[in-house]
């Protein structure tokens, strides 16, 4: 039994939708279809999501709603035409719009998650008629009386263990089940919707809870790539690849797949397929607990700029229990977090995202290490980028670091911080932001393109 | 002006004090002598303070001293002899054993603290005498009467602030002044003795009393080496190192400089030789605020072996905010002080000194961290070593990691931790114990031969 989930392009068009039910009807063991809302058909196009909030916005601020309620209505519209549905689809669309928007606005995060989440929960009424209407008996499940319930952390809720259990149920339903991504319910019955990535994380629940022998993400792309596609000339593409692989991908900018999603199924083992809706028959990305062992020490080589490192020093730092204990605390109190802290005998630098920052924070920090810590130095600097390779078995692989590290020096770019010794599946190097790509040829070309001549 | 201090070997015997006077007599700018007690005549000889510690653990077991009294006196006695001097001083050292013997034993740390300080002390006293009986005006100071007033952290108090003042008095004095290292009093007038290298710290707080030009360190070596002898064959000489060199140097195993002991010069920039007592016409090696430029990136290379790394794994560790400090806390609260924090998405590295570390205190951190902080892994490994390579302008200097990673991986040896990022003047990589000497001549090939060879 497989999970598919869908991507907002492989749902954004009566032409991509026929292609989903395509893939679903060409393999009986597809009973799972998870939906994101409709996303863009084309560069310029908007996607149903952001039309969602320009609505929840105007009704916000009293404005007339009418035109931007039909912009979405329409998006529907037009792909139920295009999918030869009569009306009443989009008849139901509507009233349910109207119906939130009619809600309680006190709370306005909550009142624009609810509008937001519609986009997917229409989808998935629209989608689960239409597989019915062409013969594939499907059943659009409602995340509420399935009992997908979540805690209420606003706008990254996160499934609450009894929801695998209410979940699981759907195994017994004959029909495909067709269930719309991004959101939950807390056992308060309050809608939340998930972090950026939501209809992954939905997806790989209910892989979770229902078991399922394979998660199958469709996207928009054959295979999750080993460099990013816009920085390196058609790079090699990723056969199988370890969730924790896929984890340090992700979460250091590789956009596929959102890192927190892979937890459902990372913690069952149950194997993840990315593939194509535009190309089903490409094998696509397995990702995997343990995968067989290839002749590359390198998985895949990433970079993600919007770093600052805050640099402090002070005079005998190192002989002062509890100096970087001190410090982290500082930052925690500003709800800061950090990637690394490398030291020196009288110096530490905290590596962290800048989006954390403003300079009222930065200010306050840098009097805070001052005055209480006693610091003699303490500064922000901005503007780097982390290059990060992956791969398994990386912290026992001599001369890996080596060799990134002589590719990096052959750009003359400055390396800021190296990163290694904790993590099993990556190395980490600063850099400044102005190097960055140069930096990933460089890398590629030493890790795939000589093995690939090799 | 200068201050020059003497270790324990060019003080152990009539011949090497009769070198001292040479030194001294060669440049009258010489006014201020610190001295060490007696230190080995040769190898299998035994250090007066080693043999002060048998005597006041024999005081403290009620045992009869008088054997090991004498064995201390007796090293006097045949350096004053040595010296034609006549016995008097003698007598004195003796009373003043035997006076200290006497004293309350309620508090053993200050006993012993007390008859250990009694090496320098006398020989201050004997050698001041000497110098006078050659026609050398001087003067024996105690440092209770000069003020070198210090905090009471036991063995390894700290100087207070006023030392400084009432030391600077010392300048008016006409005759050269010689004053014993390793130890001061409380404002209560009770001796602490400082941390190891006691003796340095002394003759550096002086030097910064009296705002002297230079501070002379006179040991039994030529200068400071680039690298450890035992293990590199004749190593090139360092001419000039800056004081945070130095420091990183001696912090990580460098025996010829206690790091701390740099603190009071080093607020002052008053420039150190280090020289040799057996070979004063060798230029040494010159501790300076600034150096000039070489064409050598790196200054030196070291190793210090006895380092233990605390690994932990959580999933999604990144994502939790205060994680890293709660775990720093721990630590703390175990009063451990740690390296390096090497970190990944999923689990944190802690490179810690070993002799921080029980069975027991092991076995309390392993289980707060799984029990307090939810780790899914938590364990210690042993054994390792950190190789540090220092040099000025490390931070900026492109490519000087790539080719000392390249260096350690042609040993073969696997890179356990790499620290860059913080400190501008050091470079760390953790490795095996095993590998320690074997990474070190290849480093020491890489950054010295060859361009001794160029």
């Amino acid at each position: 039994m497989k999970v598919c989930k869908f991507g907002g392009t492989s749902v954004a068009s009566a032409e991509q939708i026929k292609k989903v039910a395509a893939i679903i009807k060409a393999d009986p063991s597809r009973k799972f279809v998870v939906v994101s809302a409709p996303g863009k058909r084309f560069d310029t196009d908007t996607k149903v999501t952001d039309l969602l909030i320009e609505l929840s916005n105007a009704a916000l601020q009293k404005k007339d709603i009418n035109e931007k309620l039909q912009l979405v209505v329409n998006r529907y519209k037009e792909i139920a035409i295009g999918l030869n549905m009569d009306g009443k689809i989009c008849k139901v669309i509507e009233d349910d719009l109207r119906l939130r928007i009619s809600q309680d606005q006190t709370e306005v995060e909550l009142f624009v998650d609810n509008i937001k989440a519609s986009g997917e929960d229409n989808n998935a009424k629209l989608i689960a008629t239409y597989f019915t209407s062409i013969g594939l008996r499907s059943q659009y499940i409602d995340p509420k009386s399935a009992g997908l319930v979540v805690n209420d952390l606003p706008e990254r809720a996160q499934e609450l263990p009894e929801a695998y259990d209410n979940l699981s149920t759907l195994k017994n339903l004959s029909e495909i089940v067709v269930f719309p991504g991004f959101f939950g319910y807390t056992k308060e019955g309050v809608l939340r919707t998930f972090d950026r990535g939501g209809s992954d994380i939905t997806g790989s629940i209910l892989a979770a809870a229902v078991r399922a022998d394979l998660y199958e993400n469709f996207t928009d792309v054959d295979s999750v790539f080993t460099a990013n596609p816009r920085v390196i000339n058609s790079p090699v593409e990723i056969e199988e690849i370890t969730y924790r692989e896929m984890r340090e991908l992700s979460y250091a900018g590789f956009s596929v797949f959102h890192d927190e999603a892979l937890r459902p199924v990372f913690k069952l083992g149950i194997p993840v397929c990315i593939k194509n809706t535009n190309n089903p028959s490409a094998p696509g990305t397995r990702i995997v607990s343990e995968r067989k062992k290839t002749k590359r020490p390198v998985t895949g080589i990433t970079a993600d700029s919007g770093f600052s490192i805050l640099y402090v020093s002070k005079y005998l730092m190192n002989r002062e229990i509890g100096f970087g204990r001190k410090l982290l605390q500082i930052l925690e109190e500003e709800d800061i977090s950090y990637e690394h802290t490398p030291s020196g005998l009288d110096d530490i630098s905290v590596i962290l995202r800048s989006y954390q920052l403003t300079p009222e924070k930065e200010e306050r920090i840098i009097n805070r290490v001052l005055n209480e810590l006693h610091a003699e130095d303490a500064h922000f600097r901005h503007d780097f980028s982390m290059i990060v390779i992956v791969g398994e078995g990386m912290n026992n692989s001599t001369g890996l670091a080596a060799r990134a590290a002589t590719a990096i020096s052959r750009t003359g770019a400055n390396i800021e911080m190296i990163n290694q010794g904790s993590s099993e599946v990556s190395l980490s190097f600063g850099v400044h932001k102005s190097n960055e790509n140069m930096i990933l040829r460089e890398l590629y070309k030493e890790f795939f393109s000589a093995v690939a001549v090799g």
